[in-house]
């Protein structure tokens, strides 16, 4: 590989340049989940990719827009859509933070703030990329198009709806997804597939006020204990969920998609550091086949649980309301609709037809064929920049909407981004290392120059 | 009866001073749960006691002092203690309140505040009704005792300490509780014995920090499934709690306490107006026994449940803690020790031995018999006063400490005070009935004179 000097030149001259404009980003909170900050960090956006050439057009839906964004480069038949969102994740607990969520910090070698990881740190590293390339080469080596949602933390509810009407627009050969990084090894790796999410809050109502629980506590429905029994029915202790049909129309890992997961390292000790756990489900208590079961199978999670009274010290009421917010990850070839019926059929037959459904977002697993060329490319640039050769994982366990890209725009899928096991997304002091946001930016130009061929 | 004249004629002018005195009182919070007002609103209660010629004592404890207050009278050969307790239920959820909770607010011949009925209505009311006696009759007609504690809404966690630690200070023959007051046919009610609770939360602990739930959810210990599973394993839809031997030492109701129960209205009606409910506990449908079962059968019941995330919207984790506030409600002979010992024994030999359990309050139950002396006395003045022959409740759903004081000072117990159905206590817009504010004082004067036959 040759011809990178100018752009490695200007990476390292303009290094803290673009941290502090990815600090500028981060200070602006964008919280989907309850709206704060998302039309201005969605102005923000719009006005770093015109700095820089895009043309830009806000894609509106019913709830945050997305940010579409175009620019030609020198080959007009090869196109390469970024995916990014400009979202972050609530950042309560706030105490838990060591310095605010919204006031990027930098204390060794890492910055911390809320979005930083992601999936903000991503996006500016990509910028920070192309404005290496077009100091270097004067343009970008093939077409280049952004798609920003601001709804990806919610579960990216409007996003099969912005891609399918603008399937023209959006419309190219190559994608590369937010995310990605390095393991706990230093070695890249490549994401190939999400598992999908169906995500739902269950509420029960028993009555308009909460009662004094001496007048009620053998005689009155309790809207607490209908919720436990109802979520008892869902799954059990051996993590095997009880909905009849569940694992219907799951798809067992092809051996090369096994293969490639027994390679992974056993992550079981590095889980119980980070996370302070002396053990896992029973199933998995050896680690070895952790990361297999995290990405194959399919999952229930309670995210949360709220009913009565939650203060400090005692309070005798029998709830009125009681809720939960729950997660199902979904393996191919399980949809969000199929599981919404299956969970209401199931709920009714156990006699919970009281218990409420509300569907707060999901999309069905995604995932891009290990053979593919674009990975083949993306798994030889990583080795080049990071110097160990890429781990391929066929699929992680979080989940993202790069199935929509996937079945609408055709596209393969790759992750190139600054990521790595300590980076806390969706926890407090989230964080990217520095190191890594150099390399993420390096990595970009790679693979657009070498995508083109220029 | 004769000889009220002046007292009633006392009462009648001075009823407004005595409300606003209430205000004044309703206007300090006093929140047990949270230590919230608590010193202040002592304060003012030794104050109150000490304008009326008590002698006050503070009685501290590790937690809120209670109050002890006595005053001579003339038959120093019978002495009648008052139970009463400064402290109050928190006032959440605040934006169900049409008035403030500590801005107290006259309206419709109701008055509006935390604590007015529970129990700062009853405490300021005997008060007054001393005050009648003594302008009428320049002394009182026998001792007079105030034990005034300022824990009751979490459990009394001190009260029994007290008790035992001050027995001879504290000695009397007979005692009136707080509560009391009339049904919804306004007949006066006469609660002979509450029953007992045991309060705790049971909480559990899986990781470190909350994590990603596309990481955990297949392969890592949720707390927020641990405090699911495990509270299923208390108690089952037919409400029949599965702690082995839970049931083991409770009394039945004897004849006489099932007849009086019989008599009793059903209220079915009422509860399903009043709370907004179509139906009971499968059990109860046809309302007869509810009553019954509201006092003689011990009780479950989930207060409140904590974990993850509970804002708008979705948040993708999986809780690392998870907590359940629940209260177990005690019949003859239950008592709080034995319920928590079992209670640890049955977590344990289900797998729980990650859940916690703290203790937060409780007592046993405690009655007295319906054919004592007092209680024939306090059955025939209430006639007198409210126009209608008294209820007799020989046990509530309700819990209190009254059990410490029937067995450590050994004194009949009878309620005389201030209530009504719609008093919604512990809820918002807790309220009193100001025509019974007057009626349950002048009851007070006539326990008092005619206990001492004076």
């Amino acid at each position: 590989m040759s011809g990178y000097q100018a752009i490695d030149q200007y990476l390292e001259q303009h290094f803290l340049r673009s941290i502090d404009e990815l600090c500028r980003l981060c200070s602006i909170p964008s919280v989907s989940a309850t709206g704060e900050g998302i039309e201005k960090c969605a102005a923000k956006v719009v006005e770093m990719l015109e700095k820089r050439g895009f043309v830009v057009e806000l894609l509106e839906t019913s709830g945050a827009p997305a940010i579409f964004a175009e620019r030609e480069g020198r080959r007009k038949d090869k196109t390469l859509i970024f995916y990014n969102h400009y979202d972050v994740q609530p950042p309560e607990p706030l105490d838990l933070w060591v310095t605010p969520p919204y006031k990027p910090d930098i204390r060794e070698g890492k910055l911390f703030a809320r979005g930083v990881d992601d999936d903000k740190g991503p996006f500016v590293s990509r910028l920070f990329a192309m404005d290496a390339i077009l100091e270097a080469d004067g343009e970008l080596p093939c077409n280049v198009k952004f798609l920003l949602e601001g709804e990806e933390e919610t579960g990216s509810i409007h996003l099969r709806q912005v891609v399918e009407e603008h399937r023209e627009k959006l419309a190219a050969d190559v994608c590369i997804w937010e995310g990605g990084g390095v393991n706990s090894k230093e070695e890249p790796v490549q994401y190939l597939g999400m598992r999908g999410i169906c995500y739902v809050e269950l509420s029960v109502e028993t009555a308009n006020q909460d009662i004094h629980s001496g007048l009620g506590g053998s005689i009155f429905h309790n809207a607490a204990w209908r919720l436990v029994w109802a979520l008892n029915t869902l799954k059990n202790e051996k993590e095997e969920i009880l909905i009849p049909g569940f694992y219907d129309n799951i798809q067992p890992p092809t051996e090369r998609d096994a293969a490639f997961m027994a390679a992974l390292p056993n992550p079981s000790d590095e889980y119980k550091k980070r996370y302070g756990m002396t053990n896992f489900l029973e199933a998995y208590q050896d680690g070895e086949a952790l990361y297999l079961a995290q990405a194959f199978q399919p999952a229930c999670t309670i995210c949360g649980l709220t009913s009565g009274y939650q203060g400090p010290g005692s309070k005798t009421v029998l709830p009125a309301k009681a809720s939960a917010k729950v997660d199902f990850r979904l393996v191919p070839d399980q949809t969000p609709p199929e599981v919404l019926a299956k969970l209401r059929a199931h709920l009714d037959a156990q006699g919970f037809s009281d218990v409420q459904i509300k569907f707060m977002g999901g999309e069905g697993p995604g995932r891009t064929e290990p053979g593919d060329p674009f990975v083949q490319l993306a798994v030889w640039m990583a080795e080049e920049i990071y110097g160990k050769p890429a781990q391929i994982i066929p699929m992680a366990g979080g989940s993202g909407p790069n199935a929509i890209f996937i079945e609408v725009l055709e596209v393969p899928i790759v992750m190139a981004g600054v990521g790595y096991p300590d980076a806390q997304a969706h926890a407090p002091n989230e964080n990217i290392r520095l190191d890594l946001y150099m390399k993420g930016a390096r990595y970009i130009t790679r693979i657009l120059k070498e995508y083109a061929g220029q």
